[in-house]
C-alpha cells in the first residue's frame, strides 16, 4: 500500500508495524534509536515517541531506558500468546503451566535419535511386524475400489471386526454401539468435548495420564484425583457432592495403569462399578493396555461387568501394533456414541480410510492376535532385563514395583532427591525419562520409565546413568 | 449389588434405577402403574409417589395425569442431553439449532445410496484413481520399515513434497512453516482451539461453508458475515472495533467459494490484503479448490501475495483425490505452526502414517498433478451437462451462475418459494441438495448444487424433479 497518502504520524506507525511483520525487524531486535528515526523521516524527536508509544501499546515493542526500543511480537505471535493467556484461565496453578512446557519438551526429545528413550510409552521398532504390515497392505490395496468418506461412525467392516474382537473379553457391543476413532487420545478429545461439562469434575487415578494433558484441562475438565492401593482406585475416596451428580464421570486405566503399571483386581473392578451405578457416575475404561498381559490374563473388564450401561469403553491398536495407523474405537450405549459420532465428523470428518482398511484385515484374519503374543513373548524378555538391571544398580536408592503388563515401571526415589533436577541431569546425559510430576500435582518423587521402546542395550545403560545420577544427588 | 440391606424407599429407587439403565424399561416406555408398584413392593402408594418423584426430579421419569409415568431418560442420554443443553449456551439464536438438525439429516442422508446426491462436495467415484492408488500404496507397502508416531508437524518427506508443491503457486514456505492435518476441516478446528479467543469475532463471507459446522460457533467463534459481490468480499464492509484489534480472524475461500462458486479477482485479493494489514487482521485463506480450476487458472494465492505474514493457509487432498486420505496441510509463519502443531498433538496424536506415506507418494512422484488434469478434464463435462439441464428445465423459475471451478452451483429460486419445504418436497422424491439456510442466517432462497458427485444421468435427473417441484410450489 501507498503510504504516502497518509499524514507523516500514521506513515511512521506503517513503517514501522511493516518492518515488524515483514520479519525486517524480527522479534527480539533493537529498532533504531529516537534520534535517528526522527532524522529519517524528518519530523522532531516528539512525534517518534508518539508513534513508539502507540505501537508499544498495541504490544509490538517495548521500551527500556538506557536499553533502548526493542521488538517483542508481531501480528500472529500476538494472536498466539494472547490466546496462550485465555487458555491459562483454565488452569488452577503455576505447576500446571510449568507442566505443559515439560510435557512439550518431552516430546520433541522423543524424537531425538541421540537419546536413550526410556520415555516413550510406544512399542520398539525392533517389534513391529514389518511383512505383515507389508502384506496387509497390499492385499487392502487389492480390494480398493474408492476411498471416500466413510460412515460417520467408521468404516463397517472395521466396526463388525471390533464387535468381534471385543466379544472374545466378554464386551458385547453391535457395530451400532461402536464408533472408530484416532486413537485413544481422540477419543478422549471427543469425550471432553461432548459429554463432560465445562468445570464438571473428573473422578480419576492419581496419578494419572490425563493430568499430562493440558488440552483436557483447557477445555474445562476439572480433574479429581482418587489415591489407590495395589489393587487399583480405593474407591471409598468416590464421593460426589449433590450437584455434580449427572454432570461428572470417572476415567480408569483398570489394566496396566499409566504411569504406575498397577492392575485392577477383579474384586476391585466389582466395587468400583457398584460406588458409581449407586454415584450414578457414568465410567470411561481406557483398557489400550489390555492385551499387554506378560503373566495371566487381567480380570474381565468393567465394560464386560457391566449391567447396566454405566462403562464406555475404550481401545487401541497403538499400543501393541502400530501408534501410526492411528486407530482406536469406543463401545458405549447407542445414544452416546451416536453423540460422539456427530462430534467426530464435525471435529475431522473421520479417520483415515486407508489406516481403517489395514486395521481391519488385522483384525479379521486373526493377525492380530498372533502378533500380540509375539509382542508378550518379547515384552517379557525387556521387563526381566529392566528388573535385573534396576535390581543390580538401583537396589537400595530407589523403590519399584513389577509390573505384571504394560510398558511401565514406577520408580521412587529418595523424598531428598528434586526431581526435575533428576530429570534435567539424564538429559544432559542424553537420557529421557517421565518425571512423575507430569502425571499429578504436589510434590512428587517418582519416575516413569518404559521397557518398551529401547533396545535391550539402551535400556541397561540407561538404568545404570540413572543409578549414577541418583546417588550424585543423594 | 444386594439391594436388600437398604431401607425399603431406596430399594424402590434402586430397583427403578437399575430397570432403566439395564434397558428393561427402555426410554419412551410406561412403566407400571403406582398400584401396582405398590403391590409389588408391599409398601403403600404414598411410599411409591415419594420415589416416583425422586426420579424425576433426576430427569428419569415424567409422569402426566391420565396418561401414566415414562421413562425419558437414562444416566448416559441425561450427560448427553444436559451436554447439549450446554452447548447451546454459544448458539445465538434458534435457527442455528435448527441448522445443525439439518446439516446431522444432510450427514446421514449422503450415505444412503437411494437418493440422488447433488449435495455431495466430494468427487464421484467414477473420478477415483483406482488403479493409481493401488500402485502408490504398493510401493508404499515396499518402502515401510516402521510405522510410529511422526514428528509433531508430519511426516517430513511429506511437509517436504507439500512444501515444493506449494512453490509452485508462488507461496514460500519451508518444512517447518508446515502442518499436515487430517483434512481442512481440523485446520479449521486447531486454529478455533488455539489461535481464536472465546466469543472474538471471526469475518467471513456471508453465506460460507462455516456456518454449517455447528462446533466452530460452539467453541465459541463469534460469526460476522461479510457480504460478497461477483469478485468476492466486499472490502470496505471489514472494519473492527478497537477491542477487537489484534484478537479477530479473517476467514475466506478466494477460490471457488463454497458454496456461492465465486471466484475472487486479483485486484481484490490485494485490496482484501492490503485491508485485514492496515486492520491488524490475520487471514485464514482455505483454498481447497483451487486446483479445481475449469476454464483458466485463479490468480495467485492470498499467501502468495502476502509480503508480511498475515496469512495462514490452507490446503487439502479431500476434494481433488480422496477424502479417505484424510490429509491437507497448514502453511503460516512458523511460531503458529508450533503452536498448532501443539495443540495437534494433544488432540490426536498427528495423522495417519499410512496416509502420509501415500500422500507423499502422490505429491512427489507428479502423479497428483497429473490426475488433476483428468479431475478437470472430467468436472467440464459435469459443470456442462449440469448447466445445459438447468437452463432445460429451470429457465425462468431460478437463476444461476456459471462457476468457473469447483464443485458448486449456487440456485437462487423466486422468494416466494420456503426454501426448506423446498428441501422437504426434494428429500420426498430421494433428491438431496443443501438449502441455502445452512450457510447462513436470516431469510434465504437459495440451493445449492454440486455437479461432481452424482452420476451424469443422476445429475440430469435430479434438476429435473428440482425443477418440477419449484414449480409445484409457485
Amino acid at each position: 500500500m501507498d503510504t504516502t497518502q497518509l499524514p507523516k504520524y500514521q506513515q511512521i506507525i506503517e513503517t514501522i508495524k511493516e518492518k515488524i511483520s515483514k520479519g525486517e525487524w524480527p522479534i527480539g531486535s533493537k529498532i533504531p534509536s529516537q534520534r535517528k528515526l526522527a532524522e529519517e523521516f524528518g519530523v522532531n524527536r516528539s512525534t517518534i515517541i508518539t508513534a513508539l508509544e502507540e505501537q508499544a501499546a498495541d504490544g509490538l515493542i517495548e521500551g527500556k531506558t538506557g536499553v533502548g526500543t526493542k521488538v517483542i511480537n508481531n501480528t500472529w505471535t500476538l494472536l498466539a500468546s494472547r490466546q496462550s493467556a485465555n487458555w491459562s484461565e483454565y488452569i488452577d496453578t503455576g505447576i500446571h503451566r510449568a507442566s505443559e512446557k515439560i510435557v512439550q519438551e518431552i516430546n520433541d526429545l522423543e524424537m531425538d535419535p541421540a537419546f536413550i528413550q526410556l520415555s516413550k510409552g510406544e512399542l520398539s521398532p525392533e517389534i513391529f511386524p514389518v511383512q505383515t504390515m507389508q502384506k496387509v497392505l497390499k492385499e487392502a490395496a487389492d480390494e480398493l475400489s474408492e476411498l471416500g468418506y466413510e460412515e460417520p461412525k467408521g468404516y463397517l467392516p472395521l466396526r463388525q471386526a471390533v464387535s468381534e474382537y471385543l466379544a472374545a473379553s466378554g464386551i458385547y457391543a453391535s457395530p451400532s454401539s461402536i464408533l472408530i476413532v484416532s486413537g485413544g487420545l481422540q477419543a478422549l478429545q471427543l469425550v471432553s468435548l461432548g459429554l463432560v461439562q465445562r468445570g464438571a469434575p473428573v473422578f480419576l487415578e492419581k496419578p494419572s495420564y490425563l493430568y499430562s494433558l493440558q488440552l483436557f484441562r483447557s477445555s474445562g475438565m476439572n480433574l479429581k484425583g482418587l489415591p489407590m492401593d495395589k489393587e487399583g482406585i480405593i474407591t471409598k475416596s468416590i464421593s460426589l457432592k449433590k450437584y455434580e451428580k449427572g454432570k461428572s464421570i470417572l476415567y480408569t486405566i483398570p489394566s496396566y495403569h499409566n504411569p504406575t503399571g498397577i492392575l485392577m483386581t477383579e474384586k476391585r473392578r466389582r466395587e468400583l462399578l457398584d460406588v458409581c451405578r449407586i454415584e450414578q457416575l457414568p465410567i470411561v475404561e481406557d483398557d489400550i493396555y489390555r492385551e499387554l498381559w506378560l503373566d495371566e490374563m487381567p480380570p474381565p473388564p468393567l465394560k464386560a461387568m457391566d449391567k447396566n450401561g454405566q462403562v464406555l469403553y475404550m481401545g487401541s491398536l497403538s499400543k501393541t501394533l502400530s501408534p501410526g495407523l492411528r486407530i482406536g474405537w469406543v463401545a458405549a450405549p447407542e445414544p452416546v456414541i451416536d453423540r460422539l459420532a456427530d462430534l467426530k465428523m464435525q471435529t475431522d470428518y473421520g479417520s483415515s480410510s486407508l489406516s481403517q482398511r489395514a486395521a481391519e484385515k488385522w483384525l479379521s484374519t486373526g493377525l492380530y492376535q498372533k502378533h500380540i503374543e509375539n509382542v508378550r513373548e518379547q515384552l517379557r524378555v525387556r521387563r526381566h532385563t529392566a528388573l535385573n538391571t534396576l535390581d543390580e544398580h538401583l537396589s537400595g536408592i530407589a523403590e519399584w514395583n513389577s509390573p505384571e503388563g504394560g510398558f511401565f515401571i514406577w520408580l521412587k526415589v529418595p523424598s531428598t532427591i528434586p526431581i526435575r533436577l533428576l530429570y534435567r541431569q539424564a538429559i544432559s546425559r542424553k537420557l529421557l525419562l517421565n518425571p512423575g510430576s507430569i502425571y499429578s500435582d504436589g510434590p512428587n518423587h517418582f519416575i516413569r520409565i518404559s521397557y518398551a521402546y529401547a533396545s535391550l542395550g539402551e535400556l541397561q545403560e540407561g538404568i545404570l546413568i540413572l543409578g549414577e545420577e541418583i546417588r550424585k544427588l543423594l
